[in-house]
Order: structure tokens, then C-alpha cells, then sequence
């Protein structure tokens, strides 16, 4: 091994060595950014995936890319997160792109579609599989790059007043849920509702709503959906996954020293590993919880998922019928869907599944 | 955001705006290490994540932290790479560590164990829930320290000459299969057989042996075993999934720069991600390939993965017996597998058991 230690006294000693050995570099001049976050510091590991980058980008460059993160709303309203990076109001941004599907559907792709892949399909179509070179040419009309960041993997479908037994007792539901969840739902003839997060549990527990969708059993605890709504479904057949990107601003990222853009692509891709580990530690725990509190777990009647998974591929293709970008995407991501689901059928599915079984008998 | 672009020309210029700018500090001294593999450059997704991760870490340095990677037995033979690293004959190496159960059963916690983890529980029990504490406790004792770097996800199990229907067929049965699985076959009267990689086809071919497990569909399409054994078997249970790390000395790991000891953590973290995902494209093409070869896909009848679960539990409690470090792994693990099998079954399998039919049938 061939390595000196470099000690660095004072202003003078270091530029005499500099002098003297031309294999000595200076570092590039500090830059500082701002990192607006959807996510409120209380959803603490969608916005701890902030910090953990941040930290980690500060720690690999010594300090001289700072990275400052600002939680929900501090700079930019916590929807308009692509338009402030966009527009450079901030550098970057953490946000789920799909909250921009009433702008253009495609951006669901970076973040999940009704029926959708796993988190690890999701990693090997981005990475692997043509995903991430549609999504780029995708958000670099918009003056933006996309970072795959975080994957809170299958998400619960949401607490219910009343059991669900068949399709007919979805007909009449108030339910929020938003986005193309909501709209398969509707076509269920759930009827979807938004409201802000402040507002949902108070709404639950007047009955102005019968059922509501959140993330999995670790957020959905905080919000205390238990106590007013004891049936907690599953799957989220809406969300098997949900990735949370951090988008840089195009312009602003291609001006960086270009070890600073390998930092920020770094620290993303080992916030990909670290929050969805998180997540299984997290909701696996809070999941006791839950129903030592009283929660019933319960999973939607095959019906519900059939005819869901009907309607939404429907829904998927009157899209491409008349949206360009998302036809190219689609065209890309579901024939990757079905080379993946036969080969997750074939090995990793009949282990899990044992497991599920067997890693619960002692 | 305030950025200066910072412009060397000459060693004098440098000099001058050193002491101009006390913000600009000189880069560390540069550092060459050499990381051993275990895997030779054909087994291009295990030895491509040591070009992966060296090539992020220099463009992470500006080049200045130099790991050169070396191919299966270039400095040091591949089973010897762990010795190689804690004596410093080599500052980094990547391997599976169960291959050295044969020193200590404990190293199988890094890589896997019969009925182990998945992937992503891998993933979550050691980064939160307790696993790399206790691991890197154990590889400290060695000089080492260990950082997950690549999941193969779950391995099949194998190619077989004749049909397995029952635990009577495994009686005799010669197979290649090392490590703690070989020990679980074993019990039920299967012949481990320890055969050199390029020794495996044609012992299989002339029916020297019965059968062999290697990795999933892309490894073990190169080595062509389906043209002399077509039955093709899921899954492998011994690895349902598998862990290959990079391991640094821990002396040389101490004495680096911290900006360079965490490119190398952070580049870890990287291929993490990026080789499963390139795995899991990689193997669901080359299983469609493989069935239009002729291979025949068969699931392990339901009592062999029964008694083999039994047998293996049973080892595992043997060994904690009578090895505490083990004990002290085993009493993390074991928990952790129940609290996530449970968690797995009752929203992630629920979604992919019904997207593994549904994603295909279109």
C-alpha cells in the first residue's frame, strides 16, 4: 500500500507543500443547496432519508457540498416540490412524483402504478431494465434528474369501519384515497375523498368518511387510524411499492464538480437500501402493535382484487391510448412486469412463502 | 445557493489562492489499496461489483483513493481471501463468508443460513435490527470489517438427473453442494460431493454425481448444466438469498481519511442495490431462455422442505449449543425471522402471491 499522511499545518506549510508535490490537488470551492422535502420531520424516515443523504454527501466531500434540508413547506409548499426545483427556487427536492399525476400520469412510473411492481422489480426496471432512461428523458424536459431514493415496499390498503366481504360493499364508500388508487377505486364504485393529513382522523371517527389509506402500519400508527377504525386490510394493491425520489435541478447539477454529482447519486442509492430496511424493521414491529391494540388484520376478497385489477389495467391503457410519454413508458414497464412476476413465481415466491409459514411456527 | 467555480492552473496559481482562500483546502494524499474477489471476471455480476464499487469510490475521490480490483486467485486463492485480508496481504476483499463455516459456523450470519432471510430481511436485520453490531464485533476480533455489498436474492436448487417426488429420492443421491446446506441434505441422505467449479459439469454429465447446486438461472446457464440434467429445482432453500461483502483490514480501514473510509462504505451500499437488481433482470431472461432450452422447472415436494426446515432448526440449535458467538447471532436472528415472517405474510405476499399470476396472464 502507498499512502503518506498529509498533515496540513498552517497556510504557509500547505501551499510549500503544494510546491513540492504536484500530486497534491486543491478541493473545489464549497457549494451549498437546499433540499426541500414533501414530508414533515413527524414522518421520520421519509424525512430521515433527508438527513441520512445530507450526511452522508457532507461526510464524503469533507464537508464542502451542503446539502440543507428544509421539511415540509419551509420553502416550498409541499406539492409545488417539483416546481421549486424545476424553476431552481431550490436546488433539490424529496418528493413522490406520482402527486404530479394530474399534470401528466407518467410521472407515476417513478413512484408506483395501481398493480404495480415490488420495491426490488421497481430497483431492477429503474436500474436494470430501461426504466431509469425513460424516467430521465421524462424529467429532463422538465429541467429536472430523478434519483430513485426510498421505497416504503407494499403498503397496507387502509383502516376500515366496516369489514369488506365482496365487491358490493365497496359501492357508496367514502374513502380518501388519492391519485390513480382512487381513480381505480371510483370505478369500484368506491367514492374517493381528499383531505389533508390533519383532517383525516377527526373525518374517520365522525363517520364523514368509512375507510382511509396511509402508508403502512408504522405511519399509520402515529395517526391513531386504530381506534376509530378497527378493519386494517390488505394489500395495498394500489401501492406494492411507492419510491421516493430526490430530484436535482438539471442546470444546477450539471454545473457541479463531478465528484459532488457522484455524492449526491451515491447518498441516494444508499438511502434506497437503508429507509426500506427501516420500513420492514418499523412496520413489523408497529404491525404488533397494532393489533394488540385491537386492530383485525384482514385481507380484500379475491373479488375486490380481480376485478381491481381489471379496471386498472383498463385505466392503464386508455392512458397510452392518449398520452404519448406514458404509452412509452408502459410499453417498457409491464412486459418487464410479467418477465418478473413468472420469475418470482418460479423460485423466490415458493421460499417465501414456506418461510411466512415456517418462520412463524416455533 | 453560493458556488465559486475554483480553477487550477498552475502550481503557483494554486498556491497563490490557497492563501488567498482559506476555504480551500488541499485534497488528502493519495491512497492505493488492492481488493482480492473471490469470483472469477466470467461470473461478471459478482466480480462486476468490484469494478462497480472501485470505479465510484475514484470518481467519489477525484481519483485519489485508487482500489484495484484482482480477479479469483490474482493475489490470493479465492478461499483464502478473508486470511489474505486480516494479515494485510490485501487491504480488501469480497467474498461470502460462509465459506468459512468450516472455521466457525458464525460467519454463515454474513452470507445466509438454511431457511435464512431474504434479501431485503437481510438487509433489515443488519442494518436495523441489531445484525451489523454483532457481526462487525466478530470480524474486529479478526482485523476486519465487514460491509454488505451485493444479494443474489434467492438461489434455486439445483439441476437434478432424475425427479425428486419424494424424501425417499433423496436417499444416496450424490450432490455438489458445500457449506451448511450440504450438512442439512446430508441428514436426510443425500451424498455431498465438494467438486472444483470446472470439475462439476462433467461429473454430472457422466453421472458421477446426481445432481449440483450452483447460484440461479444466469450463473448456471453458462455452465450449461441443462444440457445433462434437466430437472430444475426450486428452491434452494440453504440460500434464500446470499450475502457476498467486502471486507477491509481494519487497521488500513482506521488510518484512511474519513472521506475515504466512507466512499468506501457508501460504494458498498451502492452495489447493494444495483446488483440485485441486475441479478433479478439477469435471471428472469435467462430462465425463460433455459425452459426453451429443454429445462423442466419443479418446485421440492412439500415434505423434503419440511424435514429439511426440522433438521436444519435442530442444527442450528446444535451449534449454539456448544458456540457462543453463534448463540449470540442466533438469538438476533431467529426472532427477527419470526417478526418479519409475519409482517411479510400479511401484506408483501399477499400482493406478490396475487401479482405473480395476475402481472403473467395478460
Amino acid at each position: 500500500m502507498s499512502r503518506r499522511k498529509f498533515l496540513v499545518g498552517s497556510a504557509a506549510a500547505t501551499s510549500a507543500a503544494l510546491l513540492a508535490s504536484p500530486a497534491v490537488r486543491a478541493q473545489p470551492a464549497a457549494v451549498t443547496w437546499r433540499l426541500q422535502s414533501s414530508y414533515p420531520k413527524s414522518l421520520e424516515i421519509l424525512y430521515g432519508a433527508c438527513t441520512m443523504f445530507s450526511e452522508r454527501i457532507a461526510e464524503l466531500t469533507d464537508g464542502r457540498f451542503d446539502v440543507k434540508v428544509y421539511a415540509a413547506g419551509e420553502l416550498v409548499p409541499p406539492f409545488q416540490v417539483l416546481e421549486g426545483v424545476r424553476n431552481g427556487t431550490v436546488e433539490a427536492g424529496q418528493t413522490a412524483s406520482y402527486y404530479w399525476v394530474g399534470q401528466n400520469k407518467a410521472h407515476a412510473f417513478d413512484t408506483t402504478l395501481p398493480f404495480g411492481l415490488s420495491a426490488r422489480q421497481q430497483n431492477a426496471w429503474v436500474f436494470y431494465g430501461g426504466g431509469l432512461k425513460l424516467l430521465r428523458d421524462f424529467y429532463a424536459e422538465q429541467n429536472m434528474v430523478n434519483f430513485p431514493g426510498l421505497n416504503t415496499a407494499a403498503q397496507m390498503g387502509g383502516w376500515f369501519r366496516k369489514q369488506i366481504n365482496s365487491l358490493e360493499d365497496l359501492k357508496g364508500l367514502r374513502m380518501r384515497i388519492p391519485g390513480m388508487g382512487g381513480e381505480v377505486l371510483s370505478k369500484l364504485g368506491v367514492v374517493p375523498q381528499t383531505l389533508a393529513a390533519g383532517d383525516v382522523y377527526t373525518a374517520l371517527e365522525k363517520g364523514t368518511i368509512d375507510a382511509t389509506e396511509w402508508v403502512g402500519p408504522y405511519d399509520d400508527e402515529k395517526l391513531g387510524f386504530y381506534r376509530v377504525a378497527k378493519n386494517y386490510y390488505a394489500p395495498g394493491f394500489w401501492e406494492g411499492s411507492a419510491n421516493v425520489s430526490f430530484f436535482a435541478n438539471k442546470e444546477k447539477l450539471d454545473a457541479l464538480p463531478k465528484a459532488f454529482r457522484s455524492a449526491f447519486e451515491v447518498a441516494a442509492q444508499e438511502v434506497n437500501v437503508m429507509a426500506t430496511a427501516r420500513y420492514d424493521v418499523a412496520n413489523a414491529e408497529a404491525l404488533r402493535r397494532l393489533v394488540s391494540k385491537g386492530a383485525t388484520v384482514r385481507t380484500f376478497p379475491r373479488d375486490v382484487l380481480q376485478e381491481a385489477f381489471k379496471v386498472s389495467e383498463a385505466l392503464l391503457d386508455e392512458e397510452a391510448a392518449k398520452n404519448a410519454t406514458f404509452k412509452k413508458l408502459l410499453d417498457s414497464w409491464r412486459p418487464f412486469r410479467e418477465t418478473q412476476s413468472l420469475w418470482s413465481r418460479v423460485n423466490e415466491l415458493q421460499f417465501a412463502n414456506f418461510m411466512a409459514q415456517a418462520g412463524v411456527r416455533r
